[in-house]
């Protein structure tokens, strides 16, 4: 049975120390957040056994350690949990980016741990904090690892394990490749979802414009509401990919402006019937 | 009891028809669509009484005749049911624009008939066709109606009361305020997402990127599924509105772009709190 630590307990550590406890893999759950009301709220709840008061306490004893932080901040809670940290613990994150993650780690370590696994669970909800975590967040969804060269496939194979356990499909990719696929499903939808609310805002009708908001809106914008602390950490952590992406986008924009201003409504009808094309076709594997 | 004709038998017209019988409103439903098939299933599903030749004979001995067609089918539609259309019916449409489907009844009738009542039920999926139709489709959302000038009071009231036996929320607004509007809650976004899924298309990693799409991907794309067909004729019968805000949202993306290439990023968090802001103010209102 595995003592388990989570640095950063909010929507993500907090579900994956729930679905770790349901799925008997845990014998103690330990965690560490600079927010002590996430700690209370994880004690009140029996998300956690117990809330450290720094990160290496967390950390110490533990023989997994899951850093659940924005992705900006993985450089300090490696640095901060690493005295805590035993030398057959296995160490591995949730971030949204991998190639930035993998950099901090090798910075903090001077090279990449053997015993640390780069993950990114492929779920998550555009709510923050621990009391939106829950147990089924994983189940039936992916969870991408990034091996690295000098990987202990021992670590690998409990990391997969602990993902397989509360019910995830792991897969393994390169991680400039990973960050590539990201910034075009995820990292880049945020901007443009946050992107078009802002855009909204300035309107003199504004008011009338949210009151009158329907179901489209609504999924839509849905992933506006997530935390902007995380998705700013994302953007700027992968912002080569997501620069480039949001270039693109803005020319294909410009096309379609262009295709509106010179009337050519066939072609506009044929990019809307090929986007609705591709989207069907790949509707079974979205998970 | 109200013996209703439904020309065009969709997604919208046979939620119609199907929340009309279940309030008991209606003795008889007669739909006309170009499209047999959509008959077939009508009739078949027990949505309709019967499946029409032709507009005009769908509309004849009706008191209550909804146009439920794409919108710039909405002229054509009126001419051809006009022949079967009694002096004491009710004439009304569900098109999503309201200022261009003023003028095309304006212009089929010579001015816009009293008894004609523009209205735009904000309800529907991303899905298509009679098939996808369901009586509560309409249940605790809004109907916009646009009242014209020459308005009988007794087809406003029918119709207001139409809504509101099917458990719509019935507002009334001026066409150019409600296309105002609409272009930004509803058609910009469309825009928006058939173009993003477009973009995706042409890259060389299309593929990896659609079969790793998640939840976020799937909510921000999914009216990037609705009809090709009514969202052409929505943009183009609205294209002064729509072109006008996505050259403002061509701005907005600029903007970002700038904020990422010269690394300001507590200015892009400040755009993306402020569009989480917005959306969490606003969301207790979104239907």
């Amino acid at each position: 049975m595995t003592r388990l630590a989570i640095i950063g307990l909010g929507l993500i550590g907090g579900s994956l120390a729930r679905a770790l406890r349901a799925a008997g893999q845990v014998s103690h759950i330990r965690a560490y957040d600079p927010d002590p009301r996430q700690g209370r709220t994880g004690l009140e709840q029996g998300v956690i056994d117990e809330f450290a008061n720094s990160a290496d306490a967390a950390a110490s004893s533990a023989d997994l350690v899951v850093m659940a932080v924005p992705v900006l901040h993985t450089a300090e809670a490696a640095r901060a949990l690493r005295p805590g940290l035993s030398k057959t613990a296995v160490l591995t994150d949730v971030g949204s980016t991998k190639v930035s993650v993998m950099a901090d780690l090798t910075r903090e370590f001077g090279e990449l741990p053997p015993r640390f696994v780069a993950a990114h669970p492929i779920a998550g909800t555009e709510k923050s904090g621990v009391a939106a975590s829950r147990g089924e967040l994983f189940r039936g969804h992916r969870v991408v690892l990034t091996p690295h060269p000098q990987q202990d496939p021992d670590a690998l194979a409990t990391v997969e394990a602990m993902w397989s356990s509360v019910g995830a499909r792991v897969v393994q990719m390169a991680p400039d490749c990973h960050d590539a696929i990201f910034a075009a499903t995820s990292h880049l939808p945020h901007v443009l979802a946050y992107a078009f609310v802002d855009m909204l805002t300035h309107l003199p009708n504004a008011d009338d414009i949210f009151s009158n908001a329907g179901g489209g809106f609504r999924d839509f914008t849905r992933i506006a509401s997530s935390s902007p602390e995380m998705w700013h950490d994302i953007v700027r952590a992968n912002r080569g990919e997501v620069a480039g992406l949001l270039e693109r986008q803005i020319g294909e924009l410009h096309e379609l402006l262009d295709l509106m201003r010179s009337e050519d409504w066939p072609a506009l009808k044929l990019r809307f019937a090929r986007a609705r094309a591709a989207r069907e076709r790949y509707l079974p594997h979205i998970e």
